[in-house]
């Protein structure tokens, strides 16, 4: 038996990810928050978490960066890109333009915003904890609609009015894979690499350790940065770099980059998906 | 008669940042969002705008960025930094290790996760549009404890069972003030300065832009992404500068990064608060 800890409740997005994965004889394992998923992982109490890591409209999921930051044992070995596309669901029989309270977690809210505003004009927007528990106050009656994954409709029995809601149509969500002190997965040839770090507080120190990356030809796909709640205006950056942490010039950047830095870990090394 | 735009309602933290600018004649307009304050600016319904920007614990205020980024006329002129505790409330007579449900900001309840887990061990967290609308939740039944500004308790009748609630102490929030097309503020010798741009999607985009300010010792105070919402993978970078647009070093800086760039728009030059 493989535990997986994910953002439960049954029927999110988290859930579908996990599930995409396909780990053999995976039991997966509801739990509250991202970062409630990473702590499992350390408590020993699951083999793998999965954690929503980046969306294309609403952008870095914090909660999971600063969770990852926190610990130091977690690595990421696998991602999973998902359309985020919402069912819009109601009780049986009811109406989506008498609708009166919308539930919904606030991502998918600025997700959805403008289709609501045009076919439910009247719902009032209520912050559900997530999309899946947005279901569950419907069929409980504290709310008139939800916007969630289908499978959340099946769980609750209600009636789907529409499918596929979403204001762009690129909103997509990064899922990642993380293990505690794995092996790292072997180079693909198309493979990610994160490391989160910290400079000195002084000028052009992270220009510095970016220049080490691009002087060897290493490409950065991300750059966030999070405040370290240690000291005011002082921040962790996390970095994705193209490549596998094995490859000759991603090591000679990290290496490089590690020296430019106060402290620098590694957040894992994983075959990348899609482009 | 001089508008200055906040999120509301009455009691948010934002509002008594507003306040804090001391803005002669000013009638204080509450909106729904730090988005819809923006758009009271181009609407030509305010005259200011003020937000919050970014906050110690929790980083970036998103929702702040994308409206700045969306909006092409408004320009930061002031700053102000507030130091943030809230107070825990519920109704009058109950109590707080009874309580199932908590009503806060999702920010907020970053910030005082440890303290609530502490005391309202049973609560669960339901995220609200702002703090005074927590307290307002409280007030109407909808929510048992609320965390939020001490004023939203007054403003509602709520019992206060604690003050100067916050995880860690550092937790301070920067706010901006926020005028259309205004003239920019007069050096006073301690300045920031904030521009938002794009690169080509290419290795070393990124870092070929920051040598350039690096390269005239003009500091980078923050730096922060968001994805573009046009092409997956893309993004905004918003960078502030130590200095004053109209520095010699800053200008230049601007200048030359500026090649660098498909895209760069300045966001403001103003007095810098404090550090």
């Amino acid at each position: 038996m493989t535990r997986v800890a994910y953002l439960g409740p049954a029927g999110t997005f988290t859930e579908e990810a996990a599930r995409r994965f396909g780990i053999e004889g995976a039991q997966y394992v509801p739990v509250e928050s991202p970062a409630a998923a990473l702590a499992a992982l350390d408590a020993g109490e699951a083999e793998y978490a999965v954690c929503a890591i980046e969306n294309s409209i609403d952008g870095a999921v914090t909660t999971t960066m600063d969770a990852l930051a926190a610990t130091e044992s977690a690595r990421i070995v696998g991602e999973t890109e998902l359309a985020i596309a919402f069912a819009v669901m109601t009780r049986q029989g009811h109406k989506l333009d008498d609708a009166l309270r919308l539930a919904t977690h606030p991502v998918a809210h600025q997700q959805v915003k403008r289709w609501i505003g045009a076919h439910a004009p009247k719902a009032e927007f209520i912050p559900a904890p997530s999309n899946a528990a947005a279901a569950k106050m419907v069929a409980d009656g504290a709310a008139d609609v939800a916007v969630a994954p289908e499978r959340a409709a099946e769980l609750h029995g209600l009636e789907v009015h529409a499918r596929g809601v979403a204001d762009a149509e690129t909103a997509r969500t990064r899922f990642v894979l993380v293990a505690k002190q794995a092996a790292s997965p072997q180079p693909t040839g198309n493979d990610r690499t994160a490391i989160v770090f910290r400079t000195k507080n002084e000028p052009g120190a992270l220009v510095r350790v970016l220049q080490e990356f691009a002087a060897r030809g290493v490409d950065m796909t991300r750059i966030e940065s999070r405040p370290t709640r240690e000291e005011p205006n002082t921040y962790d950056f996390f970095v994705d770099l193209a490549g596998h942490a094995s490859d000759a010039a991603v090591a000679a950047a990290l290496e490089a980059g590690a020296e430019r830095t106060t402290e620098m870990r590694p957040l894992g090394t994983w075959p990348r998906e899609g482009r």
